[in-house]
């Protein structure tokens, strides 16, 4: 069975037994499905069939989303992430949604990081998006705004809070005892002591003096272009990128489709596929599942560190 | 002989017959070196020398720059230039410099690229750099500024300049007929239809569209993250990058220690390894010779090809 063959532990779907179902007729997928009632059932049938919680579901409708599926789709969030908070589940892997579905049917968050973050009791914009592939870590500071508003968005502070989730995240879910940060500068070359630009040393030269007094292993500012080549990769655990495309090009560079986005700084774990929802493939039997096999397997190990460390 | 294994056409050094020498010493290296008057000489003693033209020489003094090297190495750049100009030689390859040192014995540009494009009586803000790879050619509109002035620098009028000199370059000198120009947006997600800035719709969609009414083969604006994984690479020839980063960190991620720096829109092929001086290593035998050899068959390609059009 693949979900073995790939080292996945047990997980369910959050409804959908139909779609499910559908969806699998469509590819001639004869595997079966489940319902429970538990995670405790779903782990016990989890060997020979994939369990399903709940009775959610709406119309198989591939790459037309509506009413319907966003209504399904809010609904398995919000049970699943409360399932999570409760702690009757190791972790939440959430996959992509249509962020204006969701709006059209009451949702109010941005995304689902914000909502899960807001359901967990945490300032969403303390919550702290790392993307994880095999090659490397990078944890953009500003993530979701215009480049022209990066410079202004980076504050001393910001850096240090950012970092000092990064770290803690690494050695409790990821297993890195003793985390080495490499932060990325904002301009050409790192600013070349002043040259261009002034955000190094004004802003994230202290914070990295912060943060190494505070006992974290950390280096730079390093001009980004350098810091994604196999040899400059081997010296750190997580690069800490200025803004998206930073951390963004090098990571979906290198590990295209296996991009896995998981938010640091929650309660719970939380990860997720990094692509979107890619409706005009949807129904086409192209898709790859490889960054939703990776968020769950990530999740289960981050989920296994935890409780071995509780 | 390793110069015949590299597939390299003929070739000189402008000046430094005694540092040569005494660098190959150094490392135990036994060629032989020859000093002769004209790239004619030099062609013919190629196959058994490498051939050095002119006097121009200063102490071996592998990782301390001083007066007397950056003399050398400005005298060196203005002749082989002058050469490059009158056409006694295919195109010019120039090395790392050490910027500051130059500017003490008088050099009052700030790189080679401006000094070639000066010479060649061309505006240095019309020389377009281009970073060119195994894998990737990237261009970044923007080069050697703070990272916050790149937004107010580009302009529709920048972005079509550029792209229309990358056109002609991929045609003429490396011998793509229908060139394919892939342009970068400069926010995350090409800025979502200006839901994180509006450059996108202010300036680099009109200039898009005003190239492609002028018959140039492209595509954009794409978000950045997505436009250098091997499937989005095969679809372009060249990536027109917003701002430095943008363009370097997919180059040097995908193929560092091979990556050129190429100089289009001027009359000469220029071309350059794309790193620095590395005065750690000088002297240490552990240089990698990658890109300086891939910067000179590059221009002996380039070269090739003008001569084979005129």
């Amino acid at each position: 069975m693949q979900r073995r063959q790939a080292h996945l532990p047990p997980f369910f779907v959050m409804g959908g037994a139909n779609l499910l179902a559908a969806a699998g007729d469509r590819r001639g997928i004869s595997g079966e499905i489940e319902t429970v009632s538990t995670p405790q059932e779903a782990a016990e049938v989890f060997d020979h069939a994939l369990p399903v919680i709940g009775s959610l579901d709406c119309e198989y409708a591939p790459g037309r989303p509506g009413r319907g599926s966003a209504e399904t789709a809010l609904a398995s969030l919000e049970s699943a992430t409360g399932m999570a908070m409760l702690g009757e589940v190791g972790g939440l892997v959430t996959g992509p949604v249509a962020k204006s579905h969701l709006a059209e049917v009451g949702f109010r968050f941005p995304g689902q990081t914000e909502f899960v973050a807001s359901a967990c009791g945490i300032d969403p914009a303390a919550a702290v998006m790392m993307l994880a592939g095999p090659s490397l870590k990078t944890v953009p500071v500003t993530v979701h705004c215009a480049l022209s508003d990066v410079p202004g968005l980076l504050t001393e502070e910001l850096i240090v809070r950012r970092c000092q989730i990064v770290a803690m995240a690494l050695s409790r879910d990821f297993g890195v005892a003793n985390p080495r940060l490499a932060v990325a500068g904002l301009n050409p070359h790192a600013g070349e002591n002043g040259r261009f630009g002034g955000e190094e040393q004004a802003v994230i030269i202290p914070a990295i003096e912060k943060l190494r007094v505070g006992g974290i292993d950390i280096s730079g500012p390093h001009p980004a272009d350098g810091m994604f080549t196999d040899r400059a990769r081997a010296t750190y655990d997580a690069a800490i990128c200025m803004y998206h495309d930073q951390a963004l090009i090098p990571l979906k560079t290198l590990d295209f489709d296996a991009g896995v986005n998981v938010t640091l700084g929650l309660p719970i774990i939380r990860t997720s596929p990094d692509h979107g929802t890619a409706f005009a493939i949807a129904g086409t039997g192209t898709a790859d599942a490889g960054a939703t096999i990776a968020a769950i397997r990530m999740a289960g190990e981050c989920a296994a560190r935890r409780a071995n460390r509780a």
